[in-house]
Parts: C-alpha cells; sequence; structure tokens
C-alpha cells in the first residue's frame, strides 16, 4: 500500500512515537505502569487538558470505551449515544460485553453530532421496570462524520444529564483532529465530562489509547479492574511511551492538523473538479462524498479503498501521514469518474 | 533500574523486536491483522510448531488465557489448573470475568505441575447440579515455579481430560524457557492440546502474546470475539512485528536460553556460596530459594527486588536481559547475608 | 381491581392452576425437580407437542427467553427478533445479561410478525469483525400484537436460518391463545424450532413457564447453567405442578380459547359502537384500537388501564379470566367516548 | 417418600402458605408486586426486622444471594464468606455469573461460623492489582453447619468489615431456624446488614425468597436490576403470599421452631442410642453426625436419604414437617447400624 484514505488506522506509527519507542527502552523499568514513562506520559497529558485526573495507559480503545462505560452505568442501564457512534456500531457489541448487558439508545442527529431535542425526549420519558433508563451520555469528538462539536453544543448535551446525576463519557479517538479543528481541550473536564478517552493510535500512536478518570472516584481500585479485564500493560512503559514522544514533540497536534489539511484540501479539490458534493462539513480529518454505486466501486477497481456509511455517503480519511502528493492524485482519480 | 530479578516483565524489548517494529513501520498496510507482517509472523510460530493453527496476536496474557479459557467452558463449568497458577493467583479473575463466571478448580501438585491423582479424583467426582463441573484442563509451560513438564507428563494429564471431550488450554507466558529447558515445541499439538498461547513480553516482545488455535472449530468468528473483548488491534502490524523479528532471528529461542543460563549460574552460585537451598529445580528461567524472613528483607534493603511466593520461597527470575555481572552481584550480596 | 384489560399478568391463577398446587402438596417429594410432578407435566408437554424434548420449569419468562437465547449464540454474535419482541422491549436486556452482551438486531414487520425479505437482507450481509453477526432467530407465537404465524410464513423464516445453522428460538408466552388461534403445536419441532418456552403465566398459572429443549445437544449440564442462572427450583414441585392441572384438565387450552373469544367479542363491540378501528387483526387475546390520546386518556381515567404501544394504538388484552359482562362494560365505556 | 431428613427442600408448603396463595387468588391485581398482597408482606418482614427497608419477594435463593452480592461488589473485587458457605459451595458458581466473575475467598472457622482472625488476616493483606481485594462479607445465619451466631460473634466480624466500607450480606436462608435458636432479628439491621435474604422456602413456602435492602441507596433501579436478571414474578401476588400467611399466622417462627426441637431430638436420640457423636452443636434444624462411611451406606440403604459434608460428618435436616414419629423411627435405625 503506498498510501490509504479507507481508514486512519491504516498509516503507522508517527516517527516521534517510535522514537518514543525506543527512548523507552533503556534497560529495566517497574512493570505495570509504575514507571516514569508513564508517569511523564500522564503529566503531559494532565497539562494539555489543564485539569487534575488519573491516566492510564490501555490497548484498545473499543475496550477503553466499554470500560468506561462500565464505570458509569448497570447492567440494568443503558448509554446515550448517537447511533452511529463508535460504540454502537463499530464494537462488536463491546458495552454490552465489558458492561455485562448494558444498553446503548442510539439517538439520531446532523453529521453524528446527537440532537439535543431527540436525546432530551429520552431523558423525560418515564422511567419503567421493564427498560433500560438512560445513566450515561457517550459522546464523541470528533464525530464519526467527521464534524467537532462546539463547547456550547456540548454543554448543552452534557448540562441536562449531569443535572440527573448520570455520567459523562467523550470518544477522543480523533481528539487530535477535533483540537486542530478549533476545540479547546481544556474545557473537557469543565464541561463535566468524567472520563476520556484521549486518544493515541489515530494519532500516530501504536495501538495505545489513554483513559483519563476526571472523576477521581471512578479511579478506585482501577489497576485491578484494567487487569482483570485485560488491559494492563505489563511492560507499561510501552504503551506510554508513544504519547510521551508524539506529546513532548508536539506531533500529536501537528499530525492532527497535517490530517485536517489534507481533508479540506481534498474536499476542496474533489467538490472543484467534480459533480460530487459534501454529505457534512469537513472539521476533522474525514471527507464524505455523496457519491453513486457504480462511481464508487471505479474508485475501488480503481484501487482506492474507501466505504460507503450508513447515510450513503462515501469516506476519504486522512492521517498525520496523508501526503499532497497523494490527496491530488485521488482527486484527479475522482474527476476523472465524475 | 540498572537490572531487576523481581520480574520479568522489567526487561525492555529485545532488540530484534524493536527492529522488527521498525521495520514493519514502512508506510501504510491493511488494519486488523490483514496484512503481510501478521501473516508471515503467524507462519512463522506454525513453524516452529509443526502444525496447521489459526494464529492472532493480543496485547494481553491475562486477556489471551481468559479468551482461550472462555472457548472451552461455559459459565456453569470450571477449569481444571494448578493452584499457583497465573489464571489463578495472578489475573484478578480475569477467567470469571471474560467466562462470565466460570469457575476455576485448583489443584496441588510440586513445583507447580499439576498431580495426577489429584486431578483425576476431581475428574471421576459424580456431577451434581450445584457445583461447576470441570469442562477444561489448564497447564502452565514452564510452570509458575520454574519447572518444566515432559511431553509424558504431560501426555498424562491430557489424556483423561481429552478422553471425557474436555479441551485444553496451555499457558506458555514462558514458552520459550520451556523450550530451552528441553520442550519439544512440535509435541504441543500432537498432545491433543485446543488453545495454546504463544507467549511474547517474557521472550523479549512489548505487550503481544499469541493465541494459537490447533482446534480450527474453536475459530469462528474468533475476529468478531476478540474485537468484542478488546483485544483486537486496529494497527495490527505492531502485534505482529515484534514475533516476526524475534523469531526471523532465531532470538526467541536465544533470549530464554540466555535467560535459563543465567537461572542455572545464580542458582548454583546461591547454593555454593551461601547457606540457602533451592525450593525447587531450576529447569527455565527462575530460582526459588528458601530464606528466612530477616534474610529476604535485608536482600530487598539492599536494593534486589525479589517476593516471596505462597509456598514461602524467594523468586529471583531471569530474562534474555540478565548479565552475567549482574548475577554475580547478586551472587555476592546473598553470600554477605546467608 | 373488578376485572382489568390492561395486561394478562393481572389475572390470578386459574382454579385447576391451584388445583394442582394442592395436589402437589402431599408430603415429601424430591428436590429440584427429580419428582413424579415434575416427571408428569413434562409428559403431557411432550405429549402435546407430538415430540421428544428435553423440558424444564423455570420462574420467569424473561429469564427463560434469554437463557435459550444464550444456548443458541456466543456473546460477540446477535438474535434476529421483531423490533416489538418482548426480547427487544421488555425484558431489560436481559438476553445481554444472560448473554454476556449478544446483540439484539431489530426487523420490521405487520403486526409483531418478522418481514422475510427484512430478515434475509440481514442474513446476506458481508459478516465483518467489528459487529456481532446473527446466530440465531427468535420468534413470538402469539406475537406482541396480538397475530398468529401460520405453519408456512414460519417455515418460511425458519428455514433460512437453519440453513445457515443458526438457531431458532420460539417465546410462547401466549402459546395457548396461539394454539386457540389455530396454530398447530405439533408442528414446533418439525419446523426445526431448537428452544421453546412453552408459556404458563398468562395462561392461568403463577409464574411457572416451561423451557422446552428439541434439540438435546443443548441440555448438555443444563441443570448447572438453570442453578447457576437461579431458574431452579428447590421444591421443584410448585413450579410444575400448575402446569400438571392446567394440561391435564385442559384448562390451558380452554383459558386460552376463552382469552381469544373474550378479545374477539370486545373487537366486534368496538368497531361496532364507535368510530374507532382496528390497528391489527385479531387473531389472540388482544385487541389493538387506533385511538386519539383525548379518548385513551378518558378511558384511563374512567378506570380502564390500557397502554399505547409503539405503534401508537392502544391495547385490551384478555385472559382466562375476563368475563363477557366485563367485555360489554368496557364496550360500553368505548362508545360513551367514541 | 413418607419423610425425609435429606433435605429441607423436600417439604411441601406449610399451610398457612398455601392458605396465603389461596386467599391471594381472588380477583385481579397489578403486576410486578404493585399489589395489596406484596404491601403487606414487605410490612410484616419489616415489623419482623424493627427495620426500614426496601423489600422484594424473588424465586431463588441462589439469585438473590448473587443479586445481593452483585450489590455490594465490583467484578474486579471479592466476597468474604466461610468456605463451606452455600454460595461457594452449592450455587453453580452464581456470584460469578450474577457478578460477572466477581471472587469468592473462602474463609475456615468451626461449624460454619468465619473465624474472625482468618478473616482479619485477609482484611489487613496488602492491596495488589493482580487479585481481587475484599469488598464485601457474606455469612449465613444459622450456617450450613446447623450453628447460630450470636449477635456478639456477628458484629466482630461485622464491625471491622463495615471500617474498611465493605458492605456485608447475610443469607438468611434458615433465618426463621436461626430466630427459633435465639437470634434477634432486630439486630440484624443495627448490626449494620445490607441486604438480607429472608428465607421462605425452607420455612415452608414454594420458591420464594424475600430480599431485603436496608441500605436504601442500593435500591436505585431496584426493580430494573431484578427484572433483567429473572427475579422480577409478573404475577407478583403469588411470590409474596406464602409470606403473608406464614407471617400473619406466626407459622413461619413455629415451623422453625419445630425444625429446630425435632432436630435436637434427633440429636439426643443419636447420641443416647448410638455409639456415633455429634460434629456440631445443634443450634437450629440439622444434626451433623460422625458416621463410618459403612454405617452410612447402610441407613441410605434402608431407605434414609442422608448426604456426608465436606468435614466428613453426615447431615440430617429437620422442617417444619418433621413429625416425631419419623425422628424416632430414624433413631431406631441409627441405633441398629450403631
Amino acid at each position: 500500500m503506498r498510501y490509504d484514505f479507507g481508514s486512519d488506522n491504516t498509516a503507522g506509527m508517527a516517527p516521534e512515537a517510535l522514537a518514543g519507542i525506543q527512548a523507552a527502552n533503556a534497560g529495566f523499568a517497574r512493570a505495570y505502569g509504575a514507571d516514569d514513562v508513564t508517569a511523564r506520559a500522564a503529566d503531559l497529558i494532565r497539562q494539555r487538558l489543564d485539569a487534575d485526573a488519573e491516566v492510564r495507559f490501555v490497548f484498545s480503545g473499543t475496550a477503553a470505551n466499554a470500560i468506561a462505560l462500565s464505570m458509569l452505568t448497570f447492567p440494568f442501564e443503558a448509554v446515550l449515544a448517537h447511533h452511529a457512534a463508535h460504540v454502537c456500531t463499530d464494537e462488536t457489541g463491546a458495552p454490552g460485553f465489558f458492561g455485562q448487558g448494558v444498553g446503548l439508545i442510539g439517538l439520531p442527529g446532523f453529521s453524528g453530532k446527537i440532537d439535543l431535542k431527540a436525546m432530551t425526549a429520552i431523558l423525560d420519558e418515564p422511567e419503567v421496570g421493564h427498560r433500560q433508563p438512560p445513566a450515561a451520555l457517550s459522546v464523541t469528538q470528533a464525530t464519526e462524520y467527521g464534524a467537532v462539536y462546539t463547547v456550547d453544543e456540548l454543554r448543552g448535551l452534557i448540562d441536562p444529564v449531569k443535572a440527573r446525576g448520570y455520567g459523562v463519557h467523550m470518544d477522543g479517538a480523533r481528539l487530535a483532529n477535533a483540537a486542530a479543528g478549533g476545540f479547546d481541550l481544556t474545557q473537557i473536564a469543565r464541561l463535566g465530562v468524567d472520563v476520556l478517552v484521549f486518544g493515541g493510535a489515530k494519532a500516530g500512536a501504536p495501538c495505545s489509547e489513554a483513559i483519563v478518570l476526571f472523576d477521581k472516584s471512578l479511579a478506585r481500585r482501577l489497576d485491578n479492574r484494567l487487569k482483570q479485564a485485560g488491559q494492563m500493560a505489563s511492560k507499561g512503559r510501552f504503551q506510554a511511551a508513544p504519547f510521551l514522544g508524539l506529546l513532548e514533540s508536539g506531533a500529536w497536534e501537528a499530525g492532527g492538523a497535517h490530517a485536517n489539511l489534507m481533508a479540506r484540501r481534498l474536499a476542496e479539490g474533489i467538490v472543484t473538479n467534480s459533480r460530487f458534493v459534501l454529505a457534512h462539513p469537513v472539521e476533522a480529518n474525514a471527507v464524505f462524498v455523496r457519491m453513486p454505486a457504480a462511481a464508487h466501486r471505479r474508485l475501488n477497481e480503481a484501487g482506492w479503498a474507501c466505504y460507503r456509511f450508513d447515510d450513503g455517503s462515501v469516506r476519504f480519511v486522512c492521517s498525520w501521514a496523508t501526503t499532497e502528493a497523494a490527496v491530488d492524485e485521488l482527486i484527479a482519480a475522482v474527476r476523472t469518474i465524475g
């Protein structure tokens, strides 16, 4: 694969992440996260968020999200999430597995942002014993459709949820792209988010995500929880090292900004050079294009991996590793079919 | 930490594992294990085992063991294991978490090897509805006490289990040490093991273990199972790459052999230079020493991390990274207190 | 409460069920279902179904359904069911709790019957690792909307499911009403249903439902499964006794027939005496009426419990205990408001 | 079976329990526990305990215990219980099933009473991430070996547990026998028990147990929890009715007292008329006799069901239904073999 727009998991590690791993590989270090690399990486995340928090570095975003939700709900309760959110559509039911059957209530909304009226309607439903009532809200920043919530939009969703004493989870798999899209990370704690998944893999790390607990009470026996769930790294330094490399160097932000820039370049090129229109605003690293099945097929046949989403549009996603040349080549390919 | 005998998780990555990661980081690759690095690493594992098998690379040995056991049992059944096995004592109940309450039946036996008579007695108990009957056997090779099962010993345990139609899991976290201790890896499939966890982290990889399914029927929808359980790597190549580096270079075997050699050197040095005696045969990479609490404390105070185990002895463990100089320094330290 | 059309759980026990309990209360009997009452009741169920099967008497239809589905699926798989089925809407996520996160795929269809095209479309979707693929079909007979599947309709749904090697569960909470509606119980096994929940409570028993396993291989260690799940009766005879009373006397069928008759009388009375129309065919013991919110409210205010369903219609449900006088009184009440 | 000493689940319903069911069967009643019978039975239980509490009537003691423990623990924690407690030995791992893998720490102690020193030693162990630390204590009153804790003994166990902020569960399957043995039920809440299972089946009810929550905060969304777990009775009045009959009439206490009296008569008869000795004090409704295997076999062959327990003694258990004549006949049988 020379390059790819099908997924942001196909790029490798950013050089700074690899450098972090190499630097962490000196001599012996305490196991299970009691090492300096882990401590320094956690400090940098707290600094970025301008908040005190418990931080742990785990392997899988799917597990990180599911564990976070299991902290906020009982099995006989449910999570409010956008129906297109990763936890609803792409995690093979992990929230129910880690949460022993916890429910998901899929909500509508443009471009992956939860519609406030729809959420409030669910919150206002009378509770009955034979259904799973909501106990937590899960928001995805940036959304699955490449949009970025404003702080006010998030406040509008979070306040009524907190007012009922429910918890809030933020899936930040693409948090670097949201930050590059103008989202102020220091507002996350202030908004009342209880658990954040601070994304690593899509930002240039190998499989490493940070679970950030602003609500310290949730952190009780957290290491036992993670160990039992298979998300405690014995050689913990290697989970934290890519974050340390990316955050110390600023590559975490720079990579997100580059990915967004490439997405905008791609979007403008497609709109300018083809008859295809965009399905969603391009605020992060993904471009969604309305495209007939035949055109989509021809692109795939020409070797351009890209997938049709539930809203009917075709997604092209950029990463820290996407080059201008690749974008321009794709634009040319789109023009020839469109 | 200059060096450490407290754990084999405190060493870093072997150079060959890191080289594998660096080599894997070229350009784009398909996600979720559909890449060449993963395919080649799986081939090398099948070659080592001289058997056809489904191979997946996961993050955590705890999860790998627990998922393996959940494939072989229902929640209302139990697993036969040595009472000192990692699944019983060091995984925070992960088998019950992934197995929805599956039971563990702890069996006695010298040096971590399951006693055949004790196991048979359990197998022969009449079944009753109010207990969890055995449905699988879990063996650890090398054992928690640094012993290595012979093929005949394993056959003696496995045959009566398979005769009842039950499954067999092998925890190979220290399989490289067992191999260096004389265990023939090509016998694992022939013995009737259904699921093997082929150890990476303790053999010089970062957190990466391979689940090996000899019974292909267990592999149905395996990717769904691993994804839901948070053990499917999006950037799969980086889970497989350390194995590729270690196995292509032979460092997986060499590191295990070196660790065992250092353990024997340490054991001989302690026996020769102190009044302390060994608690278990030294057949792999760990040395267990009978040592009074006061002596143990003095060693710890002198900066030598080492832990007392349930059998009352103190464990010293070596790895691919342990140096002769460190061993000799520890021997000297033991002599001064003993 | 003099009488009630809000639920078929508000009626008491049929006299024959109570008589069965009284008769079973003589002297001592073996515990955990090893008694004669249980054996005789199981025989009568096998006789009604004209099939060999393992039969167990459990407490809760919710648990019976969830346990049945857990026998047919893994946590990383999903169950195909009508979106209005009890397992989807009224069991507080029990399938996910007993099934450790197993998914539910809600399908459309008129009057609670699964639409074949919609089901086939799901079956034909390519499998991906990040979603829960279907592994079982759950059908409800009679449906939540008071319809009764024909044998041919069921065959049409079951055959393509079995052709893929998937399992089939039938929720028979209102099986007595389906039988009275013309459904031939002896076809259930022949259609390929693997697990049937043979309804007791709605047919005049207290809380007792029978789990019927036509696929004996699913019955391995069934008592252990039920005991662990809290569905094994210590004084088992009292779970079976109401079935024995209802089935020996024929009251199980007679009660279902009476409930259906009352439902038809109510439906005809409403259609003839008011401007309201029916929302669904009346083939079992429930009547669904299209009724404005104001009219519904006035009925409730007049003391007639009845609930609006997801399809917007208002349900009136009859049971073995519903009297003609009560039906006529309700018809009069509906006339006054409509 | 004319009578039986093998189990206290082989007796039928006490007449007062049956009368309660018959009385509850008049007309229609609200479903899911919103009926008068349920309200009155709950009041009588609160009255007996002289405490405010949430009360629910469920089907199974195994489920009641497991659900109670799941309220007090996370899956990565453990429950302290006597190694011979029903939750440890006779519930097929239900605590792990309902508690998603929650651990059980089996403690020693004479006659089923937890040894304080052993419990304190566990409480004082340093916590580590790779084990399940204790989070709750489970006590059984009366114990599995027919002993009755004094209030002081319970206080001694409960205080250090509560001091650490852990929860307390009391398995009262034989609470009526404990009460008859001198245990003051009004002390349960004062001792700090959080969840009590108030036994019905062994006291003359069919399968019905009451979950009593003194800690109201645990009762949040309790109906959702019970419904999901298959322990919510649709026709709730029939779960409560046997309790209402037993408690209104005083038969709950009288039956327990009678069972204890019969046990003492049996114990004295055996000691006086045979060479066999008692293994445990007879403080409730069970008699444990030291008896060689041959003698035990001869008794079984003579038609006297009785089981050997883990401590090697043979148990004879009495109930509300045991007659003096039966006791004397058994004494004669024991004399002939001993």
